[in-house]
């Protein structure tokens, strides 16, 4: 059996755990705290990253634009990169965009503030990097909103790794309730669209232990 | 003609360029400062980043993953990805170790502080952070020095993207002297070998006002 090692607020697996389940692939998934630095772990990857996928014949694909792109090349049922070259760099730059610059400015300071700092017992949540990522949201609330009042998709006619990504990483963050979607409805419809998603349902109803969810968070009529 | 935009000290301009070089792809060079937020440039890339090519049919690629996939699917002469779903694999994640892992813990520390203070006038360079800098990329070299004593390239049998991204980033900071090659002689031989192509020499031979390169580091015997 196919193994996936993940981590539930990784971006990045949630990214790879949507697409192989858009694909239909059979995986098994393996739970990965990557601040462990686990041996056997960083034998499998040395950038000490998730996620990591194990094939059935031992092979192993790591880094996110690596799996990314793996699985569009080596599972071509339900693309979702696009088909020509001009197609998929579209679906590629808005991949980017959210891996990069919605994880700098926004996932990567809720999830350090409210996941890893309870983890690591470092202490209290900080406001400041909390408003800071409220404040930076609504760029990006805007620009889904931009994009899907004039694209079916993020990228174009086609659902596409570049909405699989802007929502893994806004999942994330609606988990502790800090999207303000009253403001942006096209951007609330365009998520509402993808939570219905068998693909999607799947990540919501993750159980994680020591942390509850905030109400919406797996509605998707919110 | 095709027109790439890009910025001396950006890593990813130098992919690209090397890339279109080994290509043998005609372009002309636009200087841009992303930093200075130009209106005709934001709406070329909203993202606010380079490199971005516009080919002569005015499509705009753009996207650091992007340019670097499209270049190899539009462009099929001297492929730099590898052949199969595996090999492609490896070349990802080791392009993806030098984009993202090198680039936090290396380039970006000291392009910040050696440049970017000097344009933005902010200051002195903090040493801390080039120490920082300094101790980070001893790991680098020797993971190098590993893939080469195993490989013929650092992602197997060919030359490919992974000594591309790794040659942009170190070429970088060994602009500024800031490699201790005297440590890692496996690493330097390696260097030396990509220091003596054609693509790799345009890059080294640029002048860029107002700083200087360390002595050695046009020198593909050094």
């Amino acid at each position: 059996m196919r193994h996936l090692y993940h981590y539930w607020f990784s971006p990045f697996s949630r990214k790879i755990r949507i697409a192989m389940l858009e694909k239909e692939m059979e995986f098994e998934l393996e739970l990965e705290l990557p601040w462990k630095r686990r041996h056997e772990f960083l034998v499998l990857n040395p950038a000490g990253t998730v996620p990591i996928l194990i094939e059935e014949d031992g092979s192993t694909i790591c880094g996110n634009v690596a799996l990314t792109e793996y699985l569009d090349e080596a599972y071509d049922q339900f693309p979702l990169l696009g088909k020509t070259p001009s197609e998929k760099a579209e679906v590629r730059r808005l991949t980017e965009w959210f891996d990069d610059k919605f994880n700098t400015e926004v996932t990567e300071l809720v999830i350090s503030e409210k996941v890893m700092k309870r983890y690591l017992k470092m202490g209290e949540t900080e406001a400041a990097a909390i408003r800071f990522a409220n404040q930076n949201i609504k760029h990006h609330l805007q620009y889904i909103s931009y994009l899907t009042d004039r694209r079916n998709w993020l990228a174009g006619d086609d659902f596409s790794y570049a909405d699989i990504a802007a929502a893994a990483h806004i999942s994330c963050v609606d988990f502790f309730g800090d999207v303000p979607w009253d403001h942006y409805p096209e951007a609330r419809d365009w998520y509402a669209r993808i939570k219905s998603r068998p693909s999607m349902q799947k990540i919501l109803k993750d159980n994680i232990a020591g942390f509850i969810p905030s109400k919406h968070y797996s509605n998707p009529d919110f």
